[in-house]
Order: structure tokens, then C-alpha cells, then sequence
């Protein structure tokens, strides 16, 4: 007999959690560590689970689900894979709607009795009235439900929804992301994908208004017809960037041990996410670049011209190459821009052509005058601004600090953008010691808050721009 | 009449330096940066030079180099271009062996007066019997001799000889290559190389014993044909790595208004390096990833099968990805391998065929036991140990810090190096903020400390990794 399940919206706001298997010790638990991050989200009934505990972080801990008062809708289990039928019968007796599988060792260990183990989970499942999330993954993030089971994550909802096949790089885009202004309305890692897949969550978060970009690590895919068609409806709803683990003989080896998903060909893969207007990109780094030009470029560039500005020879140079390598342009200025730029930056350390690499490219009324100025050439449709990838802090004997400057060149950039409807992005290379982190986070913030794509490197804002541009002008 | 001019090794051990164009605060003055740094580093002759002042950070300030009453061997130069002839006047009388020309605004400008004004520079050195360094650079720096004018440069003197046309660059490679391990020998930003060029420095690098690397940033090269030859020779004696700028039509463009710097086929460039046998990379990231390989990996390994061993499924999967993408082989392990792997490796959690991730390989017994076992198969060349890239530091409730555990990790690594004769390589991840650095750089420096090259990426461990493979095998 198989009962009614829960749909993704129910599932991802739970008026109860239990979390099965803590301990009292956060430090070798990673039910701890989820019961930590739901309580400091606010979610409000919090269960812990363990017989052998009365008390863990302060709450009451339940002998077993069967045992706990209120409702609960959701169970994060995180025992080993041998105990996990005796607790979805549990499960059945509480009625709970969706059982999250922390627990890994099923069909990707490769022993065809944990393969058997995982069917009758399944069956379990189906018969027992609740969904499957995973095994093999770490669950769900819902922030605007305060269910929040990772502590990577900011806790204010956003317009990205992620969906990861892989727990680490579920846990790596909030994380690499957030400090570059993406905030997220769901984060799905589902590991084996059991039983939600790629597929239905993409149907899901294609629909869901909240949602107005999708990113998504996918291994390998269950039924491809359908993930194909489900993308195609969702990608011509909303951009949708995918970056696909496995695309070598030894990665789509790993996959198979890492979340039991096997891939036909990675070739017919690419061709049909292209078909469908999807945005493929090579790896997580690249992924958050995607997001973050998807976020905050605005407009999304009309073609592929664009115009380097910023202070430093090699830096230009090098955003020269990076640029044109990755498929964008960088036009030569006709010496008549160049002549009006002579007007207002110096002769000497500086180079017009485009890149426009001048010493003054740090002070606010140079950088206004350059932008307004390059964004009425025609053949360019989106304008970088760098900070030359020095040091954004000391030199000389004392501190020259760029902070009292990053505000009003914020504001220049922007009211260029706005000026000639070209948008701005902004590359910033993070140091690699505290005293330059000090500095950058907050100049990253100052950009970040005003709304600018922030890039790392040159090489990617080239090519998630590159991408974007290419993606754009397929539609 | 032309006077026997200086050697770089006179040029790179200056008795007295005077600074020219310093001012009393260093917040808008690039020359009382240079004076900081000296001083920082202990040079015990430096003397700022400017008719306006009599004092800068402490120091008597001269009007001119004249004036100046002790031995002045090394003049370095910050003051606007049209100054310049009268100044050199005083380095003639003083008999000065060279002067280093901050000062940009030359040919560079693409101005015939300024190119012109660039020729009479030259023949004014030339007669007056010393050498120019420049125009357009931010000169030289040799630990060694205290002579240290950047304050990025680690004081202590290593084995790398870094020459480049940029300054920004010449600044780039210390600052985000000694957190990994690098020390310098030499740092010589050489800007429009108008005296002192790419050949003559490669060639006096090429026999100084105390430089075991050359790293080299090269936007055009003066006489194609001698620094080929040159290079040769070089690269027979040690390696050379070396990235070249301006690879596209807008990077060429841009070299030009950069340093003055004509390059010709991009083609040719790229084969003749190669017949001569130096390392040839794409960006300034790769060529700190390079010089890190050659300067740590213990031995260079002698093929290209590397075993990948962490915890983490995505960063696996990513791994493998990477590792084939950029050249290298992720050979899959014998059935017995893997058997042997389980004795000490758990089932759940664990992929076994390579990479090898398990939840266990961030306790030494296992990494040991792991990396022992990998290293006497066959095929396995290298052996990369990962650290997930999740964050070093905080999960659960309480903090769980690795840091007790780097210290026998990094010796487990090092003994498994030492009993199977093949090279440990580390990645790991530097995380987006202030709180994850403070964990990040002691976990760094702990390899580091240990000898073994550290890489922030898979994909830069995998591309720098094949290019030395590459360039070892085709010697």
C-alpha cells in the first residue's frame, strides 16, 4: 500500500526536526553540528535524538522519534546505514514526512547488499507515506523557513537556489558565495538521490516565484529524458547554471563511488544542457562566478566588447589576454576617446588604448569621467573596474588606506553604470594573509552592498562574463 | 667616449643608494616607500634625495646626489621624465654604477619626443659610465645584500631569481609566493629594459650558484635571437619558468603601452621556449603554482599517475576532473590495492578505486598507512593529499581544530615521501574571510614548514604539476 507523499513544499518547511544520532560532544558529531545551526537559525522545535543521552546543546534528547511530544515533519539521520530500518519504522508510526539521510555506505560503496539495503529503504519509504532525501547527503537549507541545518550558510533568505549531489560543495557555494552577496532560498545536497532527484527538485524551484536564479553540481542523472525536459521548461523560466562532476574517465569513476550515479556520455550531456539554454560551466569556482554575474550584472551585457579600467601595466596586460582568451573582446579605443582620456588622466604610467591603465584610475572623479565616457563607444557593452591587484592597504613608511575612497568609487561606478546603461563589474584580488584580508573584505563589502558583481581574477570575470554573454545571446 | 660600464653583479651590491623625488610623508610618495624598505631591511647607506626637504623618516635628506657625501653606487629614480638629463649629470659626477628609473612616461608614452628623450637617457648612461634599470619598473631587490626596495619581499634570501617587466607583477609573485614557501635570490623589475635587459639577466642568473629557479615575466623580448640562445643555455643549467604577456592582439597592444615592448608571433615565442627546454605558463597564478613545484616537490616525479587521498566526495570527483583535464593520469587501484585500503579504511563514507576519500584521512595512522601503500604501486607517481576543502576550523556546537592534528599530518606525510621515494603534494583551500585565514595560514605554514609545495586549488596543483612533469620528461 502505498500512502499520499509529501510534496518539496512541505518538505522544505517542517514544523518539527528530529535529529537522529547526536551526541553531547559537537566535536565528532555531525548531528551535533545540524542541531547547533537549526537553533541558532530559530528554528523552533529542535529534537535531538539518542537513547543514550537525556540532554544534548541544552535540549531534551529523546530515546527515540516515537518518543518525541510535538510534531515532526522532518528526520535528519546520521547512524550508521545497518540501524536505519528499525528508525523509518519509527518514522512511519510518527507520520513524518520526509527523512533526511546523513548516513552514507548504500549503492555507492559498491556491495550489492548495501545496494538491497537502499531498496529497502525505499520501500520503507513509499510504503510508509514519506519522502527520502539522499543518503549519502547533508539534507536541506531552507532559510526563509529557518531551517537551516548548515552553519556556511547567511541566514537571510535570497533569489539563488542551489542543488548539490555533493554535501562538500552544498556546503561550498554559501560559503565561497556569500561574502560576494549571494543569499539563497533553498540549498538541496541529495546525494544517491534515492528518491528526490534532480529532476523534480529543478520542477520544483522552476515554479517557486522566490527563486529567480538555479545552480546545481550534478554527478549523474536518474532518468535523462525527463531531467532534459524538466531543465529545458526551467531554464526558459529562469537562468540555470550547472556544473557537472565526473566529465573525465577517472571523475565519472569517482562518481560511481561517490554518489552511486553513473553517466552515459559527458559529450551528449554538454549538448543537450546547451540545447536546453542551460549555463554548463568546468568547475565550483567557476559556478559561483556564473551565479554572481547572473546576480548583479546590470544589465546582462548585449555583446561581448569590453572595456579594462584600472590602475597597474601588468594587471592590464594580463586582463587583455584573459579577456580575449576567454571569448570576450577588448576593443582599441579610437584615438579620439583616446584623445578626450588624455584630458583627464596623466601621461606618464599610462596606457589608453583599452585596457585604460592610468596611476589617478583610484581617485573617484577620474574613474567617473573614464567610465561615462567609455560607455558611450558602441562596440562596448560592459566595463571592468580593478584595483590593479596590489595590496588594497599598505605602502610606504605609513598606511595608505583605500577605505576612505572605496564609498565614492562605489558611487562613481555606479552612477556610471546608470549613465550609459552598461553595467560594471568589479575584479578584486583577495590577499593571501590576514592584514590584506582585513583590508579586502571590507573594500569586497563597499562593491558587494553596492550591487556590483565582484570578481577574484581576471581569468574569472572573463570567463563566467564570456559565459553569460554567450548564454544570453543564445536565448 | 663610452666607460667601462658596471656588472649586474656590482649593480646587484650597492654600497650607498640614494632615493630622488622622496617627500616627508609616504602616503603619496612611491620613493619614501622605497626608503622604508630599506631602512626595514637593514641597508646601512640610504639617502634620500630632494631640494625640499632636509629630513624624511628620520633621515638626513640631501638636495641633490651631489651632494651627497658618501658612496652612491646605486641611484634609484622617482621623479617626472622631464627632470631626468640634469639629474643623470649629477650621477655622472658622482660615479654612480646605476641608476633604477621609477619614472614611466618614456618611450612607452608613444610620443616620438619621449622616445627620444628615452635614447638621450641611454647615451648620457653610456658616457657617464653606468647602466639604467628601466625606465617605467620599481627596480631591483637582492636580500642577500640588504638591497631589499619592496616591502612584499620576504628579508631572507632563497633560491628563486624572479625578472619581470611589470612592476605590479615583480611585486605579485614575492607577495603571494612566500606565504607558500618562496625566497627570493634576486627581484628585478626591469620595465622598458632600455639598458639592462631580459637576456643580460637571464644570463648572470644562469651562473650565479646562489639561484637554483629562474621565474620570469615577459611582455617583448630586444633581440629575439640572443635571448633564445641564452635561454638555452639556461635552461641547461636549472629550470626557467616563465610567463610571457600580451598572447592575444589586445595583450600585445597593451604590452606596448605598457613597457614599449614589440612582441612577434606569439607562435614562435612559445616553440623556441619550449626547444629550450624552459617552462613556459599562462598567468602569474600558474607561475607561483610552477615555481612552488619546482622549488618543493621532493623529487620531481617521473611520470604522471598521482593518487589523490582526502575526505570529501565533491573535492574528489573535482580532483579527478582536474587532474585529467590538465594532463595527468588518476590511475584506477587493483582490486588487492583496494583491498588492502579497506583494512584500515571504513566502508561507509570511503571511495577506494582513486582518489581514495574516507572520513579517516584526516588522522595521521590512516594518512600514513594510505600514502605507504600507494606509493609502492607502480603506476602512482605523485600523491596529493587534500584537506576536503571545507574549512580547517569550525564545525558542531564547539570549535573542532585541526590544528593539533597538522603537526603529526605533515609528519605522516613526510615519512610516507621518504619510505616510497615519490613527491607528497598538499592542497589546500584559502577560505573567503578573516576568521578562516587565522585557521587557513598556520595549516599552510605547517607544509610549508615541512618542505612540501602547497597548492590553493586542484586544478592549480593539476596544471602546474603536468608542466613540470612535461618539462622534466622532455629533458
Amino acid at each position: 500500500m502505498t500512502t499520499e507523499r509529501a510534496s518539496l513544499s512541505e518538505i522544505f518547511s517542517p514544523r518539527g526536526v528530529a535529529v537522529v544520532g547526536v551526541t553531547p560532544s559537537g566535536l565528532s558529531s555531525f548531528a551535533t553540528g545540524v542541531v547547533f545551526s537549526l537553533v541558532q537559525a530559530g528554528f523552533p522545535a529542535v529534537y535531538p535524538v539518542n537513547p543514550k543521552y537525556t540532554e544534548v546543546l541544552g535540549l531534551l534528547c529523546y530515546p527515540s522519534v516515537r518518543d518525541i511530544p510535538g510534531i515532526v515533519d522532518n528526520v535528519i539521520v546520521s547512524i550508521p546505514a545497518e540501524s536505519v530500518l528499525a528508525l523509518l519504522d519509527d518514522c512511519t508510526a510518527k507520520k513524518v514526512k520526509s527523512v533526511q539521510f546523513f548516513t552514507a555506505g548504500f549503492s555507492e560503496s559498491g556491495y550489492a547488499e548495501r545496494a538491497e539495503l537502499e531498496k529497502a529503504v525505499l520501500r520503507k519509504a513509499q510504503a510508509g507515506g514519506f519522502r527520502i532525501i539522499g543518503p549519502n547527503c547533508v539534507g536541506i537549507s531552507v532559510p526563509r523557513s529557518r531551517f537551516v541545518t548548515s552553519q556556511g550558510l547567511p541566514p537571510e533568505p535570497g533569489p539563488v537556489a542551489f542543488i548539490s549531489q555533493s554535501g562538500g560543495h552544498a556546503w561550498n557555494l554559501p560559503y565561497f558565495g556569500s561574502p560576494r552577496g549571494l543569499r539563497f532560498s533553498q540549498v538541496v545536497s541529495y546525494g544517491n538521490a534515492l528518491d528526490v532527484d534532480e529532476s523534480e527538485l529543478l520542477d520544483y524551484l522552476a515554479q517557486d516565484p522566490e527563486v529567480k536564479i538555479i545552480a546545481a553540481y550534478i554527478e549523474g542523472v536518474k532518468n535523462g529524458r525527463r531531467f532534459f525536459d524538466v531543465l529545458k521548461a526551467a531554464a526558459a523560466r529562469k537562468p540555470v547554471a550547472i556544473y557537472k562532476g565526473g566529465t573525465t574517465e577517472a571523475g565519472q569513476r569517482t562518481t560511481f563511488g561517490h554518489t552511486a550515479s553513473l553517466t552515459s556520455s559527458v559529450a551528449v550531456f554538454d549538448v543537450l544542457c546547451r540545447q536546453a539554454k542551460s549555463i554548463l560551466v568546468d568547475d565550483m569556482d567557476e559556478l559561483a562566478d556564473v551565479t554572481v554575474a547572473l546576480r548583479f550584472a546590470r544589465p546582462i551585457p548585449q555583446g561581448t566588447g569590453v572595456a579594462v579600467v584600472g590602475a597597474g601595466g601588468g594587471p592590464s596586460v594580463l586582463a587583455s589576454d584573459e579577456m580575449e582568451k576567454a571569448g570576450l573582446r577588448v576593443p582599441r579605443l579610437s584615438s579620439e576617446v583616446q584623445t578626450q582620456l588624455r584630458q583627464f588622466l596623466p601621461l606618464a604610467g599610462s596606457i589608453f588604448g583599452n585596457p585604460i591603465d592610468a596611476p589617478n584610475l583610484t581617485v573617484p572623479e577620474a574613474i567617473s569621467a573614464t567610465m561615462r565616457l567609455l560607455g558611450r563607444v558602441t562596440d562596448i557593452h560592459m566595463m571592468l573596474y580593478h584595483m590593479g591587484f596590489h595590496p588594497i592597504s599598505r605602502w610606504g613608511d605609513s598606511r595608505r588606506s583605500w577605505a576612505p575612497l572605496l564609498g565614492p568609487i562605489a558611487e562613481a561606478l555606479m552612477t556610471a553604470q546608470r549613465a550609459t546603461g552598461k553595467p560594471v563589474l568589479v575584479a578584486l584580488c583577495p590577499p593571501p594573509d590576514v592584514a590584506g584580508m582585513s583590508d579586502f573584505l571590507p573594500a569586497q563589502e563597499t562593491f558587494v552592498k553596492a550591487g556590483f558583481p565582484v570578481f577574484h581574477s581576471m581569468q574569472q570575470a572573463a570567463r563566467a562574463m564570456a559565459r553569460v554573454v554567450a548564454w544570453n545571446q543564445s536565448r
